[in-house]
């Protein structure tokens, strides 16, 4: 089975590598299109080689701790891990960077070649971020579970695959959220407002750095966050298959077949995701939504069917009895608790769709009250935010129940990779957005043909809406994989010697005074989280204005357009400033669970509920908030509505849309990344704690 | 013992009656000021008279409910309760509105005479919060042990006088403020903005409303909401008493000694208030803070003193075991734990004023943030509220832990109480802002010479002040309350024969999938809890709006100051409207509970903790977040900072402090009285979900 899962792990990575190939065969256009282009890349390659120096010094110090304090073998998990998400992240920026200038000269042809173009790119990073995290958790399973078999042990050190790739996304989501908005703001303030030039305009020192923010915020950011919950959910439910199935007892064929069963969830997935990928053609702008969602059901038309054949055909072995020798569910149920998981994932993005989307109820009554001013704008959209926090969380929570009710806490988990499970083409339509719009960039810049601004428009305006499910998508499995590690946590801490010794003494009821000191503590965090990523935005779009006003005064005919502008040196200072930045954040989130398990278990447990339940609807009302304000700007600039651009209502949206900005692309997915990494450090290092 | 609670509690009433005779004797000034004032005090009145309304019928239906559901002792409580606190409300306001005149003729003589009047009617509120609710607290506490002994049952009974409280605290806190912030953005918006006239011009209609509407939120508002907190907090350490001390054995005088404590507590709060009192006097405006400060500090040295005669000198029996057998702590730990509730209070008091205080770092900051728009100025303000929520939890929380050791949940419970102890002073103090600033208002409307009202300026800045601090401690004591009643509701849950049959199916654990349902749930709430009532701001101000409008249209000489406008109309249409928006918010917030516990007792217990973590964050960031904005626009108007009033800065400025109205004055202190609501309704309830 293992064997199967790498298979279909490498068969992932050749149809990336086949897609790019594809991709690089496309035709570059023009000559001025290039050089804007390689700019691009090469400020994109710059801001990773910054980052990956970064966490080079951060993977070797905790990988030190990890392998001193706890098990090499999970130092050397850890590394891996941190490697793979990596290189994910590299592939996804490298190929969207080049796919971004082939999109424009294929819009120059047609919407259909043109999506085409984005859309493979962004199936690049997909299979991709797939293929190695299944590859990595599927040989590392192989590895550490060869001798002695699946012992909670041996997953907890897995999981340090997990906790490297959660490293990466903690650098690639907050550092790449704090650069995107630094530079997007930066660039926006001395170009648009202060020198008067337009957006995308080439002698814009921040232009580049503009468009490079894109790919590495919602391409490599979104990447990184998703490849942690992929992998996470896969190793959680690994965990609570051993807890639930096995115990301390050695494997038998059916309780090892649960351990392996959201590998074969995830092996179905690529499969899904593949054929998937060929469903996705549009001929009219009107055709693109639709045909992107056509991928995806498919997708999960081929899960659900393979799914059903697994469990209703019995392709494997079921159990029986559960470790504590009560009757297992019937293997209908898991099939059940994967398809809800399913569609949790696809009701959340949609939820996150009408709360953001380009002309629904909320984001027009958003508009309208810009009428009154920035004051009842912002008013507005922080209620829409908070409000949209309620739908979600009730679906998640009745997907949870019935997952539960069918195959208990490993039904949760498995509902969890049920929902990932089609990543592969999932991620792809959401990645491929940052590519249009990159090229809509692109073909501003090198002056192109209105027609071709138009199509890439169409791509764009579609990416906007795929992105916001796309949103609402990756908190509904964050929050998801959070509790699968959360439940692997406990059912660790349940088995360990030292609390069967003594369960009392680590209950983790909410009776317990500790452990409401740490839901306390921990319901506090991402709002201290949040107001640091926000407060870093500001400070490195500080740094940023200063430098393209610099290059303003000390360059000479660089606004005439008779010079080039050091568009490299604003990507180096938006780089340096937005990784600075994220140290104390991403400190915080490392050392909060460490510190809080050694005073106290229970204490940690409950920060660890407390940061999963302030933070999931943190995270929803930040990102919510933040996209309806963007797109109630965009409706009053599109449609003339309540005086269109220049308006009074205009700015007053323009203000929302500028608080939005950190709450959608920095603080809000960030959030993502805090409650998966703080459960991750709780589980890796709980047998430090329990010591 | 009891006897003497009574006696102390008609020793507060009779207080605050002698202030109130006295506050009565004093000039009330020119007729034109009386006309004016008149108009206050009816539009104060008929909001009170339209609330209890509405109150009366919400109280009728509960009422029947708790009878036919629980029993009708509860229900008898619950309508006592709710009428104390209705009358504590009455009195407050009936006599704010009438010092407020005699604040303004008093400050045509001298600062010192102008902060004896309003400091005395904060003492009446205070003192009329403090009595009744310890007098009802005490009175039904005798009337339901009398036959029966101290029992979990019989003190379950007591708790619906809180409950009763709190009902008015929702309508009072939450329509309150709704009301104020409605009525504020309607005169102003109108009056200040369209028509072109100043602040508290009489000529405005809605001008009177917005005088109420101070009255009505901060006076009755504040005043409901520390009854809740003050009843509540005693009655929840009783109950944990009970189930720390007697058990279901006969109470020994040791342990029925433990179950009056909190009562001797207040008792003694109650004297050290009126001493406190007697310290209060200034005679320039650099010495007002400091003599407010001295009232409560020789307040709280009188409770210390107190205290450390009755647990040092042993004036009563303490019990030398607990209720399971185990040795009790040593009496100087309730000492220690009560002193430490004390701290707490001023502590997280300290630090609200820190975050939101004139002149003070965050502050300025933002007002420096303002320099670049509207946009920077909301971003950091948010973010200062999202800081501002760390250090006041961090502070609770080790208050927790340490009172936590010395007494156990117990020592919680009592610490909460002793922060509260000195209620009666507090509140006075914390009152006494409104009072000032309706006294300049008065001023200026009756066109009173300069000096007047920079006398009424200085005590309204100090106020300013007391204000922050107060609403800090009004969150601090929120926060301890509830968990206080949490962990009554705990030892309730655990003392009930159908758990104690079956303990395993009402683990509180956070490893129970119910309890995480219920977290999650739980910490939603809040953020649609605030939701609802920021929209409710902007939807009552809407009709104020129009009213205010069509007064301008249709009365003709308006303008000119030849008519008369119709405030009391103005008064009626905020009134109606701001009750009719809290209906939602309020069944919300009563009906989540009980349909929670009616499914699962467990998700009940998991839903008040997640309220609770994410709704005390929740409420230090809106009210800070809404402080800091408020100050930092007076900051740039007062000190002619970045530009000053009139600069684009101070534009920006205006933006955020808008924001802030319903953070600081809506949403943020109705998020007190939702998480001690749910958490007393869950209580009073739980017996019918244990049937």
């Amino acid at each position: 089975m293992l064997y199967v899962a790498i298979a279909l792990a490498a068969l992932a990575l050749v149809f990336a590598f086949v897609k790019f190939k594809w991709i690089m065969g496309q035709d570059t256009g023009t000559e001025a299109m290039q050089i804007i282009s390689r700019r691009v890349q090469e400020g994109a390659a710059a801001f990773l080689r910054a980052e990956y120096r970064w966490l080079t010094v951060f993977v070797i110090i905790v990988a030190i701790v990890i392998a001193t304090t706890l098990a090499p073998k999970t130092a050397i998990a850890f590394v891996f891990g941190a490697v793979a998400s990596g290189i994910a992240g590299y592939v996804g920026m490298h190929t969207a960077t080049r796919a971004a200038l082939r999109t424009t000269q294929a819009a120059t042809k047609s919407l259909q070649e043109a999506l085409g173009v984005s859309f493979s790119s962004g199936i690049v990073m997909g299979m991709s971020v797939v293929g190695l995290a299944l590859m990595g958790v599927a040989i590392f399973t192989w590895l550490y579970t060869r001798d002695g078999g699946y012992t909670t042990e041996a997953l907890n050190e897995v999981l340090g695959f997990s906790f490297g790739a959660s490293s990466i996304a903690l650098f690639a989501r907050v550092g790449g959220g704090i650069f995107t908005k630094a530079a997007d703001v930066g660039a926006d303030l001395v170009g648009k407002v202060e020198a008067g030039i337009p957006e995308d305009d080439p002698r814009n020192p921040g232009t580049i750095a503009d468009n490079v923010g894109d790919n590495v915020g919602d391409v490599a950011g979104m990447g990184a966050d998703l490849f942690e919950s992929y992998a996470g959910s896969i190793i959680a439910t690994m965990i609570l298959g051993v807890a639930t199935f096995i115990g301390a007892a050695d494997a038998s064929e059916a309780g090892a077949n649960m351990v392996i069963l959201p590998l074969i969830v995830a092996a179905i997935g690529v499969i899904g995701s593949i054929i998937g990928t060929f469903f996705v053609k549009a001929t009219d702008e009107h055709g693109l939504h639709s045909a992107l969602f056509r991928g995806l059901i498919v997708a999960s038309v081929v899960v659900v069917a393979g799914m059903a054949a697994v469990c209703f055909g019995e392709l494997i072995a079921f159990p029986e009895t559960l470790a504590d020798g009560s009757a297992a569910p019937a293997p209908a149920n898991y099939f059940y608790a994967i398809v809800a998981g399913l569609i949790v994932g696809v009701v959340v993005g949609k939820i996150t769709e009408y709360y953001t989307g380009s002309g629904t109820k909320p984001v027009t009554n958003i508009a309208k009250q810009s009428e009154t001013g920035a004051a009842t704008n912002i008013i507005h959209g922080l209620a829409t935010g908070m409000e949209s926090v309620a739908l979600p969380l009730v679906v998640i929570c009745v997907g949870i129940a019935l997952a539960y009710g069918w195959a208990g806490t490993y039904g949760v988990a498995i509902a969890a990779v049920g929902m990932l499970s089609t990543l592969g083409i999932s991620l792809g339509v959401d990645a491929y957005g940052p590519v249009a719009d990159n090229a809509g960039g692109l073909a501003e810049m090198a002056e192109l043909p209105k027609e071709v601004r138009e199509r890439t428009d169409a791509l764009d305006a579609c990416g906007n809406t795929t992105a916001a499910i796309g949103k609402g998508f990756a908190i509904g499995s964050a929050a998801l994989t959070a509790l699968a590690l959360f439940a692997a946590f406990n059912e660790t801490l349940l088995a360990s010697p030292r609390v069967q010794a003594d369960p009392g003494a680590y209950s983790l009821a909410i009776t317990e005074v500790n452990v409401l000191i740490g839901l306390l503590m921990g319901g506090m965090l991402p709002f201290v989280f949040s107001a640091m990523t926000m407060r870093a935005v500001g400070n490195a779009a500080n740094k940023m204005v200063d430098e393209i006003r610099r290059q303003f005064r000390e360059i000479p005919g660089l606004l005439e357009g008779k010079a080039e502008p050091d568009s490299a040196r604003c990507v180096e200072i938006s780089t340096a400033g937005s990784l600075r930045q994220m140290i104390v954040p991403g400190m915080l989130a490392v050392a909060a669970p460490i510190l809080m398990g050694l005073w106290s278990v229970q204490a940690l447990g409950g920060m660890l509920a407390g940061a999963l339940v302030s933070g999931v609807s943190m995270a929803i009302f930040m990102s919510n908030a933040g996209g309806a304000w963007d797109n109630a700007k965009k409706f009053i600039e599109t449609t003339g509505a309540h005086g269109g651009k220049g308006s009074d209502a205009h700015h007053a949206a323009v203000v929302g849309d500028t608080v939005g900005d950190p709450f959608k692309d920095t603080s809000g997915p960030s959030l993502n990344i805090l409650v998966k990494l703080m459960t991750v450090v709780g589980l890796v290092f709980l047998p430090l704690f329990l010591r």
